[in-house]
């Protein structure tokens, strides 16, 4: 720790930046796609979520649901739901499991940070790509369609960064990454939904560009309700 | 015209339904899955729709965006963007063109309406699948994923019938198709979203059994905004 080391020796003037600039706590970033062995990750992930959306009792995924919906063969990245994991690691990358992934090349960076990250459930996310290597958010999205446009799109179902990962840029990260795909692919819009009582994200989307639509409202078919059409005429 | 008619010659009394009530006007129903030769049907209807919506400067869709867009080779239908296409006669469908698709055997209903129906824009719909046999609506949609239920949806992206044919029970009927497959799919949601001023629609698909979720709203990261993601690091 910075705190516990010795004072630097005096040294004459020079055009260097002051120490207290220099990283003091570098992580370095990857976002990946996800794969079938980050389900248990998933699933602690997405429970996260719903806790923090208040919203647990609509909640009942399994990792059996995730791994039976989100990983089969017909499933390929960018044309049905992916899945792009955020790991970070106060080490820089050394496997080499992702970098020749054909549907993607995984986007590395390293944020500097003044204080150490302290995650309290680091066991419950470490991965084996390498030395003290964490799961700590992740960004599920789909294509959809813009009939206006004649064009593709990307859907954002759900974006999450792990409480002590947050206001760090990581979400930022994650969204960016989702949007370059777009472009990357000619696609004309990313949407996703946000809740109206969580300001701080509504404020972080609209720092992003995005317009916040207030004039439409969500209809949802679901349960009995949903099952009900299925012995329609 | 029943107007038009001579009267009826005198009748005995009998048990017979008067005769009001017997079906004057049958419209032959068929909803089937859209082909690229629907491509200029779907391009104006949606047209129509940007005008009901009063979004038409947000409109840029051409009939060759739609056809490079929905009818690629790797379009499957429900597994990426799909269209149920409504047609209507005043006979009943004779052609065979969809009876045999592997995807969607279409579903057809005869409605009996008390007034015919008069189309000033048949020849702009009119179709090559038999005498008299007109397009009046289509519903577009894709797969989406609902991560608290572990379980695929679709998203309705566009609902839309012409003006003629409206209050007559085809949104209904297009809706419901949708709801059956999901249902058939062991899909978990069907989700749409819908204008907080059209109280029409919104009563329509509480009628249906939807949830109309009032405290989330739709972010769009779209055309330069989005557009500058693509030179990020």
């Amino acid at each position: 720790m910075a705190a516990a080391a010795p004072p630097p020796p005096p040294t004459e003037p020079s055009t260097k930046m002051p120490e207290t600039a220099l990283p003091r706590h570098p992580v370095f970033t990857r976002i990946r796609l996800g794969t079938p062995s980050d389900v248990p990750y998933i699933h602690k992930l997405m429970y996260q979520m719903a806790v923090f959306e208040r919203l647990t009792h609509q909640f009942s995924a399994t990792e059996s649901s995730y791994s039976s919906t989100l990983f089969t063969p017909t499933n390929q990245p960018f044309q049905s739901i992916t899945i792009f994991i955020l790991e970070v690691s106060p080490n820089p990358f050394t496997d080499t499991h992702f970098d020749n992934n054909p549907f993607y090349k995984p986007s590395t960076k390293v944020v500097n940070l003044d204080l150490p990250i302290d995650d309290p459930e680091k066991e419950l996310f470490r991965t084996q790509h390498g030395n003290e290597v964490f799961v700590a958010g992740f960004v599920l999205f789909f294509p959809n369609y813009s009939t206006f446009l004649g064009k593709h799109g990307f859907y954002v179902e759900d974006l999450f960064v792990r409480e002590c990962y947050r206001r760090k840029g990581f979400g930022r990260m994650l969204l960016t990454a989702v949007a370059k795909q777009a472009v990357k692919m000619g696609y004309g819009r990313v949407e996703w939904t946000v809740l109206d009582w969580n300001l701080n994200a509504i404020n972080f989307y609209e720092d992003m560009g995005a317009n916040v639509l207030q004039d439409w409202r969500l209809c949802r078919l679901t349960g009995d309700n949903l099952e009900s059409y299925g012995a329609t005429d």
